[in-house]
């Protein structure tokens, strides 16, 4: 033990559990660092963050400032992929406390011969220890000093800036206390943004009932980026179990020869790694990926851990499942419900390090084949340590991969999802139809801890989730939820073709299942319905990748209108050129109006000033001043608006001289 | 690494940073401990405190039930003095899963054989690992089990909770989780609440001019326990030094043979484990502690830890000291002002383990003497490792010392040191006058974190704070100072006879310093002056004293009143029997009056009773209904009121109901 380390480093931020966990942040940002940095007595302080590449060994430094109330700060910009550390190192700055005393002394008309003595000796310990350039200059300061007259260059040095720097870099750093590590794990930018489009390969056949391939998937690539997305996500592509298979809506046996659900994985055929026979081939897959780089469209594979009967691993690994005192294996319940055409993997076998590593080798499998973001099937039933260290090794080796969590489950367990590595997380977006549920929960994840390590990817509908709102609010609830999706949102999806054309017949009155869907049976979407929204969700598309502003998050801040149907919100770019408020109409049966009281400041608009409200969807142009204005949105017309917000020339001049 | 282990338990409560430091309890309390507890999947889950003293070796364990959001919880009581430990252990529950879904199952009227079999074969494993009667049973129930009619016994054990806890006792806990350790220092009650009176020894001679001893101090113990006071603190006792001596007033000399500042501690008699020879002897003081022993007062002891120049340390020990290029030793500072009259010990000394263990003997001196509550002096300005270090150490040798933290700098500074350990702390109230200010910091100190770790001990003087509020307020000002400290603050004090006699002149204008200051000179006070408010602190003390809800700080709760001139505040005793609302006029010169609305959920009053406020000040007594009541307070009479509120007893019982 050092009892003569005298600085407190505490309350270090961005952190996650105090460290326990990674901040998430993507190539071009800058970490802001922030810590409660202080000592006994008065003396002035020095501290700076320090960081590097996980894999580096040696420190970057970056200073940091004091402000009020002993919080320090200072910024470093993460300029790759990879796992960063960062830590924040501090001690008493003697020289600093000598020049900032010196001053007041010399203020006073004190004596300060002893002083000056005081502050040579520093110079001269710091001299004594530096090298090159510096050595020089600061041997040069001691001539100086202990020339003629010392007192006079004191009155110099006690406001000499550069003296400062040279003496905090050489000043020995005594008695320095570091503060623990903490991790960020910066990912490309399509970790934060991103348009996805869910699609089922084998609906895509031109013919009616056909088996689509990934042939025809790959030809339906065009249409998908037509639109503006960004992601194509697919459902399992690997073989579908025969035992117990599933029929059309869900009966329990498919004796009408279904194809199947996807997600039942492995057949005699095949296993994770492998293709379904009737969707092609491995080299199709290729074709399909390199279609999709072609149109600037990822693709994203779904990553259903668990397998069907018929699965080799049932038969290769035994151990891996759960057996009964009958002999059997343990199929998926939630008493009373059965899934026996599902085998969970029992993540409590005692070869468990085994199994984590053939889990391994899929992933592994599929990024060499070119896919680098993994939708996660149910990763809550899946052992949390397992998906640490999945996550953990995966990144270590291809730091650009990704992982969105598919977990619709208790907050806290999603939360810990989110901390232990995914990516990005679906989360309770579907749910959220009012507007006093959407602020609390976007408040929730924009502007709290929350936001450090979870990234919502929001979707209106999956094969999973046909809300309510969407079955009975017809073509308004669909434009609703897609503009809140794709602007509440940084990343957002649909599942299409179901979306854009409207389906809303569930399964069952009260249920959220879609009416035959395409989890048990093939289907054949006409894409030239009329009714379709794929102009209108391609002009949203738009509007997202023109404004940054919506391409992040952190700068959500919601806008108070006098009317319960009408939410109003707004988002700017870091550096605020770039503003964008929406307001939307969440009754979908009603025209709603009311005044909308805007936050001006978050919009770095004057008080005082114009300023053009540019709707993005209509391209209307209204001229507004101050912060009340009358809204109105009718549902069949269009039940939102995306303004721009464009501020006048003279007006941005008045703002540069503002700030 | 174990990969097995499935169960999360995340943010245990109560802990300070995570369990770096210790959270404060005093000897009685119970302790509720919380965690979110989850796992993957949908299993039951067992969870369970276990906590120790410190110097046990095993663990007590107290079960922890499921509340909403994942979130458990398990109380235990801390019955004696001492550092406890505690951690949450939490594992996956299989027969209590096991129990769940067989429920399920035989509602369903499934085929339930094989989910049978597994069921007996979890008893028998618990019974093979169970002994005395807990073995019994259990072997009693794996024969029951095997016995003709299983699918009947099952059906009566899926809702048998004694054989559930028998099971937990003996699941084997497989894969258990452990979270980190959090501490829990718990103090006796004194810790907690007290009424605090200082004053100075050698000012409690009848003879005016004459320097006060020991004996007229124990003389004057009597006077402050009719008062109802429960601490009496004394200003550093030890012999004071005579080099740079500071005179009336803090005159740079003490030319006018002043007796000096009983802070400036050391001379050629003696050091901090020797007595002041004009006050008298080791003897004395012993008599002095008899004597307040008798009347139920703790005395407090003073703890300075710098030296006057005459110190024997600085001649025994200059390496504990800093000297300057010319030899000479450096005296306190805070440029431009020089304290030459104080050398401050050096704590980057090279020698500084030596230098911890001779302070520690001075606190040991004292402790054997008979002292067990220590007002440090600055801690501020010495190491923070020190502090945690000494206080540590003594907690463990002598558990009911305590100390309170006399340190008026930076919030973090001061919360820091009640982290490392400080029982009480001096705190910003001298210094928040308006309501605004009252609500936000008494809501920071007892609704957030703070209250964990950081005991305010208020106080509205000191010999070296006398506010404006005080200066100008007159009477009023006085009063209304003394209820806020002693009904916001469990633990209070004052500085007397200064404050109980209105002393209320400044050193100069605009300063804090008492003109003519007992730490320059000695003074006589005439107690008997008309003016004294003697009677109403002993009625303020007595109401204390009468009602557990003034004896504890977490449950102030501040209610509405329309008037920015009066506040008003509730407490309640942890059963809610005893509930005191304290209405105070905070403008000490006009009358104010307002409308008062009271949360009468929080005071245990049904919102359709009848309830009597009876002011504990005047005796009045007053039958309110409703939250909505009217209040005026005139600072000419009494500018505030301390109502108990008392509830109908037919009330109460719909009060009982109501719970």
């Amino acid at each position: 033990m050092e009892g003569r380390q005298r600085v407190v480093v505490e309350n270090v931020q961005p952190g996650v559990d105090r460290g326990r966990f990674a901040v998430k942040r993507v190539v071009g940002d800058w970490v802001t660092v922030q810590a409660d940095v202080f000592a006994d007595g008065h003396d002035v302080l020095a501290a700076l963050v320090q960081y590097r590449l996980d894999a580096d060994e040696t420190w970057n430094e970056v200073a940091m400032s004091a402000g009020p109330n002993d919080c320090w700060t200072g910024m470093f910009l993460v300029d790759r992929v990879g796992r960063f550390r960062f830590r924040v190192l501090a001690w008493i700055d003697r020289f600093g406390t000598w020049q900032r005393d010196m001053g007041k002394r010399i203020d006073a008309r004190q004596d300060i011969r002893v002083d000056l003595e005081i502050g040579a000796e520093l110079i001269e310990k710091a001299a004594a220890r530096s090298s090159g350039q510096d050595g020089d200059l600061l041997r040069e300061a001691v001539q100086k000093y202990r020339g003629a007259d010392a007192s006079e260059y004191a009155r110099e040095i006690v406001r000499d800036d550069g003296l400062a720097s040279l003496m905090a870099k050489w000043d020995g750093r005594h008695f320095a206390v570091a503060s623990e590590e903490l991790s960020i794990v910066v990912d490309r930018f399509r970790a934060r943004f991103g348009a996805w489009y869910e699609l089922f390969p084998r609906s895509c056949s031109d013919q009616t009932g056909a088996h689509g391939t990934l042939g025809d998937c790959a030809n339906r690539l065009a249409y998908v980026a037509s639109m503006g997305f960004d992601v194509v996500y697919l459902p399992p592509i690997h073989p579908i179990g025969v035992s117990y298979r599933k029929g059309k809506n869900n009966a329990v046996n498919a004796d009408d020869g279904s194809p199947g659900s996807p997600w039942a994985i492995g057949s005699r055929v095949g296993d994770h790694c492998s293709i379904h026979p009737e969707l092609g081939t491995i080299e199709d897959f290729r074709a399909l990926l390199e279609r999709a780089r072609g149109l600037g469209l990822e693709v994203a594979m779904d990553l259903a851990f668990q397998c069907s009967p018929d699965h080799p691993w049932v038969h290769e690994h035994p151990e891996w499942f759960l057996h009964r005192p009958d002999g059997s294996i343990q199929y998926a319940e939630n008493p009373p419900k059965k899934y026996q055409d599902i085998y969970p993997i029992d993540f409590e076998t005692e070869r468990w390090s085994e199994l984590w590593h053939e889990l391994k080798g899929v992933v592994d499998y599929w990024v060499e084949t070119g896919i680098r973001f993994f939708r996660v099937d149910n990763p809550h039933t899946k052992a949390f340590s397992f998906w640490e260290w999945l996550i953990t090794v995966t990144k270590e080796r291809y730091p650009d991969v990704l992982f969105l969590a598919e977990a619709f489950t208790r907050p806290k367990v999603m939360y810990r999802l989110a901390k232990l590595g995914f990516s990005q997380s679906y989360n309770y977006f579907p749910w959220r139809n009012r507007k006093a549920e959407l602020v609390d929960y976007f408040r929730e994840l924009t502007q709290t801890d929350v936001r450090e390590y979870f990234r919502a990817n929001l979707w209106p509908n999956t094969p999973d989730i046909l809300t309510e709102y969407l079955q009975y609010g017809g073509r308004p609830a669909f434009q609703v939820r897609l503009v809140l999706a794709a602007t509440l949102g940084a990343t957002y999806g649909i599942y299409g073709p179901a979306f854009e054309l409207g389906e809303h017949q569930a399964a069952e009155p009260g249920r959220e299942e879609y009416l035959n869907s395409e989890k048990y049976e093939i289907r054949n979407w006409n894409l030239d319905d009329p009714w379709s929204l794929r102009d209108f969700i391609t002009r949203v598309n738009r509007v997202r990748r023109e404004n940054p502003a919506l391409q992040q998050d952190g700068t959500l801040r919601f806008h108070q209108v006098d009317n319960e149907n009408l939410i109003a919100y707004s988002k700017t770019s870091d550096d605020k050129s770039n503003a964008v408020v929406v307001v939307v109409n969440l009754d979908p049966h009603h025209r709603q109006s009311g005044w909308l009281d805007l936050d001006l400041a978050e919009l770095g608009v004057p008080a005082e000033a114009n300023y053009q409200m540019h709707d993005q969807l209509s391209d209307a142009r209204f001229l507004w001043r101050g912060p009340r204005n009358f809204v109105e949105l009718d549902p069949g017309v269009v039940p939102a608006q995306i303004f721009r917000v464009r501020r006048h020339e003279r007006t941005e001049r008045e703002f540069e001289y503002y700030l």
